[in-house]
This record gives C-alpha cells, sequence and structure tokens, in this order.
C-alpha cells in the first residue's frame, strides 16, 4: 500500500468530527465572553425571551441610538407588528410612540460599511455571489472589498437590523428587524445592520405570517407583545444572561468552517466543498456555569 | 453633455421595474400552468392547506412512490412531526403507518442528480459557493457540473425532500421535508428532492419549533394534524387549485433575475449586483381566470 493510500485509509478510519462536536470540543479559549452592553433581551408579555447582541463596532451610532431606548424603556408595550416569511420579523414604535431620549440621534449616519482595517478579517474562502469577498471579523458573517477596503456585516438568518424609510433615511433604531429566512444579501450596503439574535429567535420566527402588504399585521392584531426591553446590564446581576460567542479566529472557528462546508458523517454521501456564509453560523453558547469548588 | 452622460440621465429618469412590476407584467405566455398530476393538496385538519408541485423530470422514482402514496390516501390522520428553526419542518408517518401499496419501490434510486442533457438551462451567471454552476431549468432551481455532465436540484427555500436514515437509504416518500430556512445546499447531491411548495408554506414555517432533538416534537405534541394528501387531479375539476409557474427560458425571468441582482428602486442606495440562486424563486401564481364572455 503506498504511503499516500495508507493515510487515506488512516483517516477514513478515524470518525470524523461533526461540526457540534467540534464546538462542543472548543476549549474556553475559543469563546469570548460577551459584555451585557452588548446584550438586549426582549421581554414579552407571555414571559417568553429573545436576547441580541449588538454590534458597535459596526454601527456605533445606532447602536448608541438602541442602548438608550433601552435605558429609557422606549419599546415598552409595543409589539411585533409585521413578520413577512421568508423575510423578516419586525418590532418596535411603528408610528407615534414615546418621546425618545434627548441622546438619541434622529438622523445617523448610514453606518452600512466601515473600513476593514481594525477588524483582522478571516476570509471564509468560497465565492460569493454578492461581495467579492466574505468571511468573518470579531465573532460577525461579513462581505468586504480589498479594492475600497470596506466591509459590511451580511444578512443572514437571525441578524438584526434598522428598520427604515427611504433612502437616505436611515432609521433611528426605534423600529428592528431580525432575518427569518434566505439570507436577504441584496440588503447589504442598504440598511444599517445592528446585532444578531443570540437565544429566542423562534419567538419571531415561528410568529402567525402578517396577512396584508409586505408581511404587516392586520391592525389589531397582535401576535407577540413586547413587555419590556433592556440592556442585559440593566437586569439584576443574579439571573442576567451571559453569552459567549466563538472567536472567529480561533483554530476551532477554522475547523468548524471546514466541517461544515465538507460534511462527511454518516449521513453523507457527497461533501459540498464549499458553504454559504450564512451557512456556517458563528457558534454561540451561554456562558458555562463556573466549576464549583469541591 | 456628453452621449454617455445623457443616457444615464435618462436611465435614471425611467422609473425602474421592480422584480415584482415584472411579475405581474409578464405577458401569458411566459407562464406554464402545471398539471395537476404535479400538484399535491395537502389539507390539514383545521382547514388550512399547502400544495406542492412534483419534480417528476429529476426524481421519477420517488415522485411515482409519492403519488401512489397519495392515491392510497396513505397520508391520512398523519401529522408534521419536526419543525427546526432555520433548516426544515417534515411530516408524514415517521415510524408503522398504514401498510404502502405494491406499486412503491421500497429501495428506491438514489436521483440525488440527472443528465444535464434534455434541460435547455438558462445559467443564472453569478458565483455560488456549492457547485461549479447554478442556473434554472423547467421552472426548478438547479446546480450543475459541465466536467461530468450532471444537474441536481438546489436545497432553497420551500423545496421539498425525501427523509431518510443513514446512506445508503434513499427513503420511499413516506417521509417529506420543506425546507424553512437558509437553504441547506449541502444537502444537494445527498437526498432526493422531489418538489416544492407552491402555496402554504407559513403553515409550516410559523409552526412551534419542536423541542427535542433535532427540532422533533415531544411525544403526543401535534401542532399541525394531516387530513388528507391528494393530488389535485383526484380532485373535483370545480375547485381544483390551478398553478402557473414562470417558464424559466422566458424572456420575463431573465428580467426578473436581473431585477433582483440590481435592486435600484427608490429603497436601495447600491444595488448588489448580484444574487444567490436561492434569493431569485421562480415566480409562481395561481391560474388567472378567463376573461368572462361579454
Amino acid at each position: 500500500m503506498s504511503l499516500l493510500l495508507l493515510a487515506l485509509a488512516q483517516a477514513a478510519a478515524a470518525k470524523p468530527l461533526t461540526p457540534s462536536d467540534i464546538v462542543a470540543q472548543a476549549p474556553a479559549t475559543a469563546w469570548e465572553t460577551l459584555s451585557p452592553d452588548d446584550l438586549m433581551v426582549i421581554d414579552y408579555a407571555d414571559g417568553q425571551r429573545t436576547v441580541i447582541q449588538l454590534a458597535p463596532a459596526f454601527a456605533p451610532v445606532h447602536v448608541a441610538n438602541i442602548r438608550a431606548l433601552a435605558r429609557a424603556d422606549y419599546w415598552k408595550a409595543s409589539s411585533v407588528y409585521r413578520v413577512q416569511d421568508n423575510y423578516v420579523a419586525q418590532w418596535g414604535v411603528n408610528e407615534g410612540g414615546p418621546t425618545m431620549p434627548a441622546s438619541v440621534v434622529r438622523k445617523p449616519p448610514a453606518e452600512y460599511h466601515r473600513a476593514m482595517a481594525g477588524l483582522a478579517i478571516r476570509p471564509l474562502g468560497f465565492a460569493d455571489p454578492y461581495a467579492p469577498r466574505v468571511g468573518h471579523a470579531l465573532g460577525w458573517p461579513i462581505a468586504y472589498n480589498p479594492r475600497n477596503g470596506r466591509a459590511n456585516l451580511a444578512h443572514c438568518y437571525g441578524m438584526v437590523g434598522v428598520g427604515r424609510d427611504m433612502a437616505p433615511d436611515t432609521g433611528t433604531g426605534g423600529e428592528l428587524y431580525a432575518v427569518i429566512g434566505q439570507a436577504p444579501r441584496h440588503l447589504d450596503r442598504n440598511i444599517a445592520l445592528v446585532g444578531r439574535v443570540v437565544e429566542g429567535i423562534e419567538n419571531l420566527s415561528a410568529l402567525p405570517r402578517g396577512t396584508e402588504a409586505l408581511g404587516f399585521y392586520k391592525a389589531g392584531t397582535v401576535a407577540r407583545a413586547i413587555r419590556t426591553v433592556r440592556l442585559a446590564s440593566a437586569l439584576p446581576a443574579a439571573g442576567r444572561p451571559s453569552f459567549q460567542v466563538m472567536r472567529t479566529g480561533s483554530a476551532s472557528f477554522a475547523a468548524y468552517v471546514r466541517a461544515r462546508a465538507n460534511r462527511n458523517d454518516a449521513f453523507f454521501q457527497v461533501p459540498a466543498g464549499g458553504v454559504d456564509l450564512c451557512n456556517a453560523p458563528v457558534p454561540v453558547r451561554r456562558t458555562p456555569a463556573l466549576p464549583s469548588p469541591r
């Protein structure tokens, strides 16, 4: 048997790790604990909850607005008012509503992209129909263009953006949406993305679809009422939710992406040999409890 | 003003057509009416309905199985038993169930791909992370490889496939799933795709997510009970549902894809210049009523 064949036979004999195996086995150093100021907690009237990680590195003015709105309990007694199948669920204060805090910037800059510089991008290494290059940076899925040095967050499943009217309006942050279908990447560079859902996406994605144009609910229909939206930092320390995101520069993340692109567990006949940016979601987990002292 | 600038000014002055405009304006010749033997109608216990177009040109043995099962009312009193967020909703007879008709092939061939020959493929013209080429044929989204002459249906949102156990099992067709999230294209060439949902996807996508591993419902939970599944050809002619799919070889479809790739209506600041295969869903509509005689 040639050395090459021998190596292949050995590789085949070792049970290949699935993406889930790799996530489960990742060392503590592969995980970054999120700041409680970067976590926004939506508590619904029925006791359910959705938690969103904010992305101040990509949309600082919009994120500052959103933090100010959360601190003012701006969204209390608001609702999810639009759910369009295979597109978005949208919530917040659609029209009227409480006065915004004075610190809220009413006409934020676009923040549709930022400089690649400082991002330490990990290239995905596979083709993309929307951008010259795609990859990950600071734990986020991004598209980027080395020719103009710009990078932008990508509209993957679960990403959260700022509702707006016609351009050049960019929205204040008072209305937000989450992607609940095939990645609408044509919205990239056209809307400010400000974060992603890290827990409780099903409280948005499994809602009844709105029956009016663009999936808006008929007036008077409330499928999910919001009780309050707060930053995790405003919650009592005991019981405050805490999450970790896999470091996209880690060896574990590289192995995870390779495994997503080359599924070779027993179910699969043919590995794809590639993966879409939005089909390799960055692993997120609740921060594990510290081991108890003995 | 230079000729180029003049042309640009004229182009800007003409209100650009949105993808929806193009679909609404497409001539009758751009539409193909589906055979009632290619439409499978799922009627749920609560009166809701999902309609699926079958794809005999891609998975003839599996589709013959599914037609035989529908004609035998095999799925009466079955249910949707798995809903995994951002992945699939799965239904049918999970274990046990009625005896299958004798004509059902118990171990169908894989039917994971077919010959490109005869497909008259329309290339999408944009990069894809999963396949050398992607495009459309016979009204379906496909991936293909000119080097080996093979084409396969693509796992886009709403596509329907055959549940199976570990390879080389291919499934009989007694259990089916629909994609309800980001296109799981890694399943391409690993599972038999047999059709797509043409109406009523929300009766699957908006269901509560299953709480057990892989989104299976806990035993005893029935979020959506199936009353009967029939081919449209088995329904009374009056009231039988009828659908049309845009011909993917038509000029209207080409214009639609161009518009999806270059959104330039007032909402957009920057057209993407590309589109994912699964973000240009083939337009489907109910067959319009004939104009009444005067």
